[in-house]
C-alpha cells in the first residue's frame, strides 16, 4: 500500500523512493496526485537545500502546485467530492489565530504547505487535504493545466490585492510564469490596457502570447510615466518598482519575492509623495484560489500555452534539473506515474 | 448661427424648434451632437411632465445620453481634443462642497445634468460641455452606440459599488436595458456566474442575447438560495431584493429606481442577520463613466444589439411615443440631424 | 463534582438545579462564571420557550454575556492564561467555511452560541470556551462590569461596520442599553458630535448619563437634516432609519434587530438616490471583542452606571423577572453563587 | 491698505516689508492672519532657499500654518463666516482634474500651497482663501494653537490612512511635533496602546507629555516585534520602518518625508512576506482638516504644550534663526502685528 515520491535529501540529492501514504483524517480527503507543476522555490530546495531562511533538514518530499481526482472521503466530508477533478489549495492555515480569524488565513504564522520541508509535497502518489482545500476543475482538464491553479491563484490575488478593476490600466514587471499568469488575472478583472515589461529579452519573447497590450524591456524603454493605476510587481526586482509610472494614488503589489537588494532610494520618498500604497502579496488569501479555478472553467486564460515540458514522476530528478538549466522554459510538470 | 432642439414644453408636449446655442466657456467644449439615447427618465418627462419630484416648469431640451464629436475648444482646453469622437458624461458637479471633495460628486446636491429640468438636454445641435466630461470613443463608433456609454457608466459603476470581483457569482434582477448591461459590465469585471431574472416574459426574451450564464423568470421560479456574492438590483421592484439569494456579507447594489412600495417586512431582519450591505447607486462615481468608455473600445460588450430603433430629430417626438408605446425595444436612439 | 445552573425548562419555567460540567477540550479553558448579564435575547426565551425562529425544545442553561476566571487549561493552552480575570465571547465558529475563511466568523451558519438553545448558557458554575475566546479584563474589576464587555463589543463592531472615524458626526437610534453602549464606543472612536435619540421618554431619561452631545425625543422632535455622517440603529424600528437625517455618501449601521414591519416606501429610494450604504451588524467580528475589552481597561467608558441591579444565581428567576417587568434597569446581572 | 509681510528674498534672507493685499475672488474670504507656525520645510527655504526639488526664484512670503479671523467674504459665500475664528487649509487643488475628481486632492498635480515658491505665504496681513479652506475653532483659541490644526491635520489623516480604529495598538516612529500629534491623533481614535520612539535622547524628553503609553529609545532598544497594528511613521528615517515590529497585515503610514538612502534590503521582502501595505501620506485628503478642527475644538488633545516659543511679526527672522537653531522647541509661531 506504499507509494512513490520524489524525496529530497540534500542538496540535487532527489531520489524517486517508497512512501508510506498520508493517514486520512476527519473533515479530509485523499487526492491522487495528476500533476504537480515545478515553481521556483522548489528549484532553490532542489539546488541550494534551502529556500531563504527555510532549510532542508531531513528527507522531504518535493512539490506544491498539484492536481488530481479524489479517492477517498474523510469523516463528514460531502460525499458529491467522490471522483472530483481538483486543483489542491496546499497551504493549511491553523483557524485559530487572530490572524486566521481575520480573514488573512495566508499569513498564519503557523501554517503549513506541501513541499515546504519538513512538510511533504505533492510529487507522490497521494495526497491528504482539508475538503475545503481542493477546487474543482472539470473532468477531462489537462492535469498539467489544472496545477496552473495554483499560480494562478497567486495572480489573481495580487490582482485583488491591487484592486484592479474594470477599466484600469495595470504596468507587470517581470515576464515570467507569474508576470504571464497577472497579466490573464488582470485582463479577467476588466483591466483595459496592460503593459508587460522585464530585461530579459528571452523571457519577453515567450511573453509574446501572454495577452498584454504591449510588450516592453526596461532594459533600453521606460515604461510612460503616470499611466498606470496598478503595478503588479512580478520580478522580485527591487528597481522594477517604478513609482513614476504610476498616477497620484497608485497602487503596487509586490508578487515577486523581493531580492536582498536595498531598494532605490527615492522609492519610499515617491511613496510619501504621492501616496501610493505598496502592498505586499503571499500566496493568496480568500477566494482567490477559488476566482482562479472558475478562471480556468471559464476558458477565458490561454493557460495550455504555458506547459512546455512533461516528465513522468520516475524522472522527477530530470525535471527539476531541466527546470534548472534550460531558461527557455516557462512551466514544467511531473505528472503520475499512471494516469488512469 | 441657431441650432434645431427637441424641446418639451408640457406632457406629451415635445416641440422641434430653433434655439440660440450655449456660449462656449473655459475649459469647456463644444460637441456636435451624433445620437441620444432614451432612457426612462425621459419618459417621464415626456410622459407626465415631471420625473419623481423634478417637475417640469419652462421649456427645456430633452436627453442626456448622448456622443458627437468635438467641433470647438475653449481656453485652456488641451488642442489633442479637437475633433475626437466622444460620449458625454452628462453631469456637471460643483467640485467645491465636501461631496465633491470627497470624491462623490455623483451625489453632489447642487450639481446640474443636461435634461433634467430646468437644465436643457442633449437632443439639439450642439452641446457645451467640461473637458473632462467628454470620453473618447473610437472614431467611426456608430453614434447611437456611443451613446450606450452613460447608461454603461451606471452598470459599470453599480459593479465598482457592489465590489464584484473576478471569480464572483452574481444575480442580476431586472431585463431591462440597465440589467442587460449590469451583466455586460459584471461579465468584465470578471463575474464567473451571472443569474439574470426578471417577472416580465418578454423582457427575459429580450435579454436572450445579454450574456447571462442563465435567465430565470421569477414569476414562477426562485434563483437558489445562498448562491451569490452580489445582487445588482436594476428592477426598481422593492420585492426583488431577495437576501434569502445572496452568501452571508453579500452585497446589494441598487441601481433601479426602486417604487413608491413599502420594503417587504423581513428585509432589513435579514440584511441585519447576514450583514449584508445594501448600497445606493446613483449614476456613477469617479472612474466609472472611463471605464465605461475603456469597455466600448475594448470590443468585449456586444453593444450594437441594444440599439433597436433609430429616429432623426425631426421625428424625435414619434421616437419618444413610440418608446412609450412599444415595449419591445431595448434602446431608441435620436440621431443628429444630420451626421457628418 | 457537579455545578449548579439556572436551566430553562419551558416559557417562565427557570429552574436552578445541578448539572454536569461541560468536558475540558484541547485548547480551550475552564472559565469559572462570576456573572452574567440578561439581554433581550434571554427575556425571549424565558417569556415566550423561543427568540426568533429559535425554539427552546429540550431544558437549556440560559445566558451569553458573562465573565469569569480562568481556572483550568485544556492541552495546548498557554499556561499565563490560568488565573486570569476573562470576559467570554459567547459565540464558536466552524472555523473552517468559506465564511469562517473570509474572516467573515460571526456569520458562520453552523456557529454555536451560549444560551442559544440547544446550546447550554452562561448562567452556571463553570464554562469551556476556546482559548482564543475569552479576553483579559484587569483583575479587580466588578463581574457585573466586566460582563459587559459582550454588548460593548456588540457596539464596537457597529462602529467599525459604520466607519465611523474621527472627527465624525454620528447618530444613534435607540436609547436602550446597546445605543448607550454605542455612544460610548463612538466616542471612544472619535466621534466630534454624537445624538442620542429615543421615542421613549423614560428610556432618555435613563440615558441621560450616557455621554451623548444631544439627546432627542424623535417623538416629537426629529434630528436636523443632512448632519450626520453615520447611523448606528440600535432600536429594532423601522421607521427610525431616517435617510433624510445623514449626508450623501453616509452609511446606516442596523444594530437593533428589525422588528417584523415593513420598511417605509421611501426607504431604499433614499439610499439609492444618496448612495446610503445600508449595512447589517451581527455580533462582533474580528477584533472587535478585544477592542470592547481594551476599551474597558482604558476606563474611558463608564460602564458601572449600566448595572442597575445584581441577583445571585439562586434568584435568578426573580433576576429574570424584574427584566422583564420592570423597563427602569438598563442591565441586571446573575451573579456566581459566591464571589471569591 | 498694503499690509507687512515676512518675504523671503534668499537663502537667510528674510524681510518684513510692505506688500499688497491679494485680491478677493468669489467664493473666497479674506483672512486677517493671527498666527503662523513654522515648521520643517519653511526652515528648509529659509535656510537653503530651496526645499527638496522646489527652489525660491523670486521673493516670496513664507509660511503656511495659519489661523486667523474671517474679515471680508467673496461673492456667494455663507454670512455667517463673517468674524470667524479660522484655521485654513493652506493646499488649494484644481477641482477638476481625475485625481481631485476621485476624491483625493491632497494629490492634484497642479495644486498650490501657501508659501510654497512661488506661491506667497500666511506670515502677512491678510489671506485669500477659499470659503471651503477655512476651518472654524472656537473664538478665543489662542492664536498659535489654532494654527496647529495643519500639523494635527497630517497627523488625523496618516491615522485614516492608516487605518487604526478602536483598540488598536499603534507604533509612532519620530518623536518630533508631527509625531507627538500622531500620538494625539491615534488616542483620538481610539488606540488602545501606543507607543512612541525615536533615536533622539532631547526630542525623547521633550515627547514626555505627549501622551504615549511608552516612550522608547530605539538607539538602544528595539520594540518588541509583532506587536503592533499599525506604524505612524514621522521621522522619515527609512531604517525606522521596522516591519519586524508589526503584525501580519499590518500597515505603515509614511509621514516623515524620507531621507534620501536607500531602504533596508529587508524592507520589502518582509512587506511581501507578510502583506504588510505601506503607504504614503501628503499632507491631508478629505475630512482630515475638518476632524483635526473637531479635535482642536474637543479639548482632548493636549496643544498648548507644543507651542514652546512665539514672535511677532517684525521679528519673523528671529523667529526662524531660533527655530533653525535651538532644537529644544517643539513649535515656533509668528504671531500677527497686533493681534486685536
Amino acid at each position: 500500500m506504499s507509494e512513490r515520491a520524489a524525496v529530497l535529501h540534500g542538496a540535487r540529492d532527489l531520489r524517486v523512493e517508497q512512501v508510506e501514504p498520508e493517514p486520512l483524517r476527519p473533515g479530509a480527503v485523499r487526492v491522487a496526485v495528476r500533476a504537480t507543476g515545478l515553481c521556483g522555490s522548489d528549484l532553490h530546495y532542489y539546488a541550494d537545500g534551502r529556500n531563504g531562511s527555510n532549510v532542508l533538514r531531513s528527507p522531504t518530499v518535493l512539490g506544491h502546485e498539484a492536481s488530481g481526482v479524489v479517492v477517498e472521503l474523510g469523516e463528514g466530508v460531502d460525499a458529491g467530492l467522490l471522483g472530483a477533478s481538483v486543483a489542491v489549495e496546499p497551504a493549511r492555515p491553523c483557524r485559530r489565530c487572530p490572524t486566521c480569524a481575520a480573514g488573512r488565513y495566508n499569513l498564519c504564522p503557523s501554517g503549513r504547505c506541501f513541499g515546504s520541508p519538513p512538510v511533504h509535497g505533492t510529487i507522490r502518489g497521494t495526497l491528504v487535504v482539508d475538503a475545503e482545500l481542493v477546487h474543482r476543475v472539470p473532468a477531462g482538464t489537462d492535469p498539467a493545466v489544472a496545477a496552473l491553479v495554483e499560480p494562478l491563484a497567486v495572480a489573481c490575488w495580487a490582482v485583488r490585492r491591487a484592486g484592479v478593476v474594470s477599466g484600469a490600466s495595470v504596468l507587470v514587471t517581470g515576464a515570467g510564469p507569474i508576470g504571464q499568469l497577472a497579466v490573464a488575472a488582470a485582463r479577467a478583472a476588466g483591466a483595459a490596457r496592460i503593459v508587460l515589461t522585464d530585461v530579459d529579452r528571452r523571457r519577453l519573447d515567450l511573453a509574446a502570447g501572454a495577452g498584454a497590450d504591449e510588450v516592453l524591456d526596461t532594459g533600453t524603454v521606460h515604461p510612460e510615466p503616470g499611466a498606470f493605476d496598478q503595478q503588479l510587481e512580478c520580478s522580485g526586482a527591487p528597481e522594477a518598482v517604478r513609482l513614476d509610472a504610476l498616477v497620484p494614488g497608485a497602487v503596487v503589489a509586490l508578487v515577486g519575492i523581493p531580492a536582498n537588494r536595498p531598494a532605490a532610494p527615492d522609492l519610499l520618498a515617491a511613496a510619501q509623495r504621492w501616496e501610493i500604497d505598496v502592498r505586499g502579496c503571499f500566496r493568496y488569501g480568500p477566494g482567490a484560489f477559488a476566482a482562479a479555478a472558475a478562471l480556468l472553467r471559464s476558458g477565458r486564460a490561454d493557460l495550455e500555452r504555458m506547459v512546455t515540458a512533461r516528465f513522468p514522476l520516475a524522472e522527477a530528478d530530470r525535471a527539476l534539473r531541466t527546470a534548472l538549466t534550460e531558461r527557455d522554459h516557462l512551466k514544467i510538470a511531473v505528472l503520475a506515474e499512471e494516469t488512469p
